[in-house]
């Protein structure tokens, strides 16, 4: 079961110049919601950060709970993007999944939460 | 016989805010109308999600009844955006198909429907 | 349906001095017996020539007849071995067929006729 | 926990001219029985068949009945290979696990079951 | 000798709503008009039609004309793209040539034939 | 411990025409402040230069004083940013920090200093 | 000693129409002018023509007079991008130096001269 | 036409200890004697010289001979390693074709001649 | 300072069937004795393990009392490959260490302990 | 001019049991006797040392010393082989030269020293 609660920060080492944040976790796992076999996919989490930045440790944590979630592609991505937006709150946050082909077929979900600066 | 009534779809987990999808089939195949010679390429579909999305399994399934069909790249490209962007009416959808070499010449046919807000 | 007398040979440059010959087909197609989905993968044909070569044309177009043969991955492997072992009569043979992935696990079958002469 | 019983078989398409099958599974998962932490790798499977085949779904699901089992790289890759060899009864079989990093090594393990006639 | 005469084209499935197609030749060959020393590349042909589509086979003759032809690397670039503009007409064109080594230098030409509407 | 003192410059040999300097290093370790286990990555420092350049020797060997260095990602990159916008003075600066993986997490992380001019 | 005197140059094909011409140099050699060992890397040279192209064996052996010549990349990328502006006049140009390792960092200088029209 | 001519020598260096030459051409192109389209590939020279080398420029001149050559894979390759054994008198050689693909066939031929002590 | 007490081994899992273990470590440094610059490599274990295996967060922890040890390749080499072989008593061990380019140099010392049974 | 005076070795860290070394360098450069044009390439030195070793640096200058002179593929090989096997007197050596393409033909020379033990 997803646990947002697992999800740690800790202060920005710096709050007024904006930078760029990537993890890029290739072991994500969950459980096809109809046909209950497994999807292995990567999640790569780019943000910039307000006032905290996100542990890596808790991040691998709450990646690892949906590991026997039943759930599509689409909705674990919006579900972790919504998340990862409320326990770190970005300037700007992009959460794309990738994931390993089914019958044939690769697949990736991205969204974008908040405008990046120009 | 291509066969657009096999595209079936759910609806979005999130209406609200646009998120893009990409599903890429390295298994499409067709047939030349003019020799009779089967033809192999990949289609990737890029779309930003209406009120529905296209479901995996309905998507395979519809590439798959192109298998005996005699039909130009050119032809079956616009085929398979027109069927897909009646079926899911996405916000923006891009259809690109790539196809192996022929006498030397590898091709790639690219189609945007709707315009990708920036 | 499988049509070795599709298969066509030529006289062999030379009949004396041994030499490899091998082929390369990366757009086999066939279907899976049970599921009825088409299976795609590579064959790769390489044989020391006795006193005939397999003709190029005429081996893709037998490969094409197992377009819409419902066969396994094994199966498929041994009769295209016995089929050009018969049609070539090579000093020597290795038949392999490498399969794209169904349910995330890729497969190879690889065939030897004869004995490779050192 | 790990299942064998879920192994399948089906008779061999020849029994005579020995030939070669392999299987590679690039989405296997178990956990590390000490830190609790998700293990991810690939397992391949490479057999000389005797009577029988192993079925590739009842594979894969086989493998998938490892993703909750808190069990050593050395000790999965011996059972695994325990129970195929018990299955299957092939005239010679290597099964090797390919490990992602962990506290940055990767490794690999290897087992060959029985001798490969030259 | 250049045959521009050699190429021949179909009408466009879709006149209406622009899209684009590349085709890639990695066997094109002419010769050095200066030291008569064969030249290699590839030419990559992207455009969006007009009303015609160029035909593969047609546009794969015109290339061949060249084989004997002494002509420098800028040169056979905008003879290729004049030709291919005048007999396609596309509303956009881009032609690239890619050349091979030569004296330990690499060379790239490209042209764009009317503007792109973003 | 980092000894910014160690950087050292030379005059720029073009100050009025702006260009573009990047200094890729693929050796960079430092450690861990929580766990005390040596982290390793890439250092990509891209700039327009001001009046000097930093030489890269002292380069080499300011980035060697972290090596024992107890402290975070975010952290050095930021620290390593302000220590080379102090030194050098660039018309504009990017730094850039890829991690080797952790737990399965690849990271990198990315810094701006000043606008690049278009 | 560098000798733009080696540079020469031909009429353009065409000068109405601006296309773009690059080549790569992947053998290119200078001299520390500290330590005196060899530096090696790469030559990119991407431009628009006015009037005149520059040929390409007199180009090679302009870079060839560099070959013990003991220069800082910082000035030999300014030196060629001078020597080859007011040889060949273009449009537009871009000189990009790509430098193999010297203690553990590559290094890339890139210079434009003139804009680029789009 | 092929002109084994063309083919020059130079005294080996070394006629007592043996050591191996390898030449690798991947410009070579001859004609399909049966279609008239040109075919094109690799050719790998391998050889312990006996007392004399093959020099470069003549071999390069030698695969040029071929250019409009009507020949088949297997022929062609059985001629080259006739002629340069004849011209060379190796104490071991191997001559490799790779060839592009043809109706989605790839194809490789090798032929050895002598025996390479261990 | 080097540490092989920090090695610690655990019962093999199977002591009977021999099979090959590999650990593979990108993450090596040690500090060259002359220069006192860092040297990094990687570090690649294969075995077929006696009584017992290593364990990999010891062996992890072996390899990271290298850190700020000055001493050349070919002793580090040797070094590792003896306290391995004391602490593990492997049937056969292989250690291979690869180091990253100094002066445009790459080097590889292998050094094999036991004889591998065929 | 070569310089085997340049060579320098030191004591091998392990006389008794035989291990395996390999010195990759990739900026090697030397030039034409008959064009007076730059030769570049890479030269592979894999030995077992005797009582000593090359020591790296030395190895660097030694090699550098090639830098103007006009030599041969077939000869460069076989001087360093000879200076080498004089200077570090090897249990068993191998020497490779890779060289870039000229007149699109790449060329390897490959010399081994001894015997290998098995």
């Amino acid at each position: 079961m997803p646990k947002p609660d697992l999800l740690e920060c800790f202060a920005s080492p710096n709050t007024t110049r904006p930078f760029v944040i990537e993890h890029i976790s290739e072991e994500f796992t969950s459980v096809c919601p109809v046909t209950g076999h497994p999807d292995f996919g990567s999640v790569v989490l780019t943000y910039i950060p307000g006032k905290v930045c996100v542990e890596l440790k808790s991040l691998k944590l709450y990646y690892q709970s949906f590991r026997n979630e039943g759930i599509f592609y689409e909705a674990v991505t919006n579900r972790i993007a919504d998340d990862l937006a409320k326990a770190v709150k970005p300037k700007w946050m992009r959460l794309e999944t990738q994931w390993k082909g089914r019958g044939g077929i690769r697949s990736t979900i991205a969204i974008e939460v908040g405008k990046k600066a120009k």
